[in-house]
């Protein structure tokens, strides 16, 4: 696919972009030819600024903003130590963290899988930071009381929330907390004639 | 709107149809007109029994179909001793009954509303069958031990929540019925990166 | 699928009306249930209105109200001397003339085909009332100067617009009028980056 | 909005690309920290590239590689002596001309406006790039004998062929060139039912 145009070479790198089609990714590149070369540099120096000041947490493993500290190997929420440390909130994605703490409702901490596992997937390991996790649920010790395992609410999220419930079993009973799993039910909004079967079946299970 | 010439007056009709538009009303007065004599026939003939054998269920209040027997008061469900008596769930309207009842996962008797209760409304027994529903749980007496309040989870659908659980508070104190909501949170599906804080808060908060 | 519940029947019924699913075919019943006798009386009038009332145009085949005059057997467009005897549009439905009318654009009479010729179709004069339109062009004589043959710019609309030509050639010869097509290319509000391949064709090749 | 943190500092940048929100560009960030160092570094020297290789045609002003040879000042198509000298086609931009060589509808030259016109714009000249077309128009010469002007079919696009009309009418008149515009009617797939009472007039108008 590469050849000797940028053009052609750039909507190539565009069209990996999450969400991104061939028509989009021209326009892209159209887009930063209008624009002028203060822009393009900003635009390259910011890039090149993530992966040197980018890092990811050696606790909860996302990536966060190490400017602040050159030394510092920990984000600003696992060193937060006005945050509620009997609660460790197992997430897919950097993006999933970002929505819970958007939403205001959640003081624990957090560990970010770096992704979730296909159904009948011969090697789950891979596809997420298991032994990362076990290694932060060892350190946390007997302060932790409750894992709370934030997966999406489809059949991949799913698997996943499966997988790491047999995968803390053990360590659960040995280390004393709980395994939790997100509410399921009606989404704000939602009304019940549009609502599927397992929507239903969730949101009468889980009536208060 | 109306005149002598029945395509614009049948048009103006369908146009009150929930979700029709003045242009898909036309398309179906010309579907009609395109349509033979037995087929037109057929039409009215069903409107026109409707009214005849359809009728409002003395307990539940949704529509049934009473041409089983012709002195039946009561619906096939709120007929049906199979089910369980100690579970009355209050919707808003027969067609989120039939979604209940679609979904399998729900086996006791039901009421319809017949509507919502908008914010701020002040007439709210007007717009619910409020009285009905207190009959209803008068008769049942004893037997009954929880009241789920079903209605969607919107503005509206809350308020009505609302007023039925001030509307039923004596009623359930006297008789001994503890009065539930749908659990709310992620719906099939959903993942939270998209999730709103309102859902993200309830799963949080619903989490088992 | 008749069974004796006419809210069934009735569903079954309106699920055959253009664009209209299972679901919103039940929710057309519930509303019907919930309107009064007056409004279930006047729909089945009004559909009852429609084949006595409503006949086809023996001039241009469209639907028409004939309530004006009960011997009359054209409709109000083709008794209408003030409009230009030389143009006869060919449309494919009623719906079609409506939108042309309701343009203001056109001055002429019409002529409605009732549908179109799939690709290969075996019987294309079973689909459209090619009979019909050659009576009135025929009736028309030596007046007619023009046949617009304004079908949609699909394929089967294209495969209708191909067999009215030849259908029409040797008619066109001997009473000397010609046959047009509508023009193709952009249509309002489009812009040339998303226009498609043909599209750009005819707009190029139709540039004035 | 710019602060220390290259991931807001980059999402702020990557809102700007046309059809991208706060969610996607944030998006696009965690996209690039999960890309390992080679992609990234890739993505810069391509963008890099863009202003060393890329400029922009004398002739046409379309964007075009300019590898294959350091002195050369005109892109491909204007280099192509096999091209239609008569024939020049006046876009707003560079993806619009893009969309007609994809076309494979046109053999002709180009010339790239930049831009459009908006409607009242005091300074129409500040907007597209009409001194350079002027220019380029009297290099053509007697060759020349059609200008295209190839704008889109809204309110904008339409002001801005208004305004081309007049600035080119005394050059036209002199050099010996007509002026034409796009073909207006019915696009590929579009149905009459559906079509606007303008389309609908453009296509009668416009019929062949």
């Amino acid at each position: 696919m590469s050849d000797s145009n940028p053009i052609n070479n750039l909507s190539e790198i565009f069209r990996h972009f999450p969400g991104i089609g061939p028509r989009q990714a021209r326009r892209f590149v159209y887009y930063l030819l209008s624009q002028d070369r203060f822009f393009l540099e900003n635009l390259t120096k910011q890039i090149g600024e993530l992966k040197k000041t980018i890092q990811q947490c050696n606790d909860c493993q996302r990536f966060f903003n190490n400017s602040y500290s050159a030394s510092q190997s920990k984000c600003k929420i696992c060193l937060d130590s006005s945050r509620d440390p009997s609660l460790l909130m197992v997430v897919e994605r950097d993006i999933d963290l970002d929505a819970v703490e958007k939403s205001g409702s959640y003081r624990g901490y957090y560990f970010v899988l770096g992704g979730t596992i296909p159904i009948l997937d011969k090697d789950p390991d891979e596809k997420i930071r298991a032994k990362l996790l076990s290694d932060l649920i060892k350190n946390k010790g007997a302060s932790l009381e409750e894992v709370i395992v934030a997966t999406s609410a489809h059949t991949e999220g799913d698997n996943t929330a499966d997988y790491l419930q047999v995968f803390l079993r053990d360590m659960a009973t040995q280390n004393g907390f709980r395994i939790s799993l997100l509410g399921r039910g009606l989404s704000t909004g939602s009304e019940l004639e549009y609502a599927d079967p397992d929507t239903i079946k969730n949101a009468l299970s889980n009536r208060h």
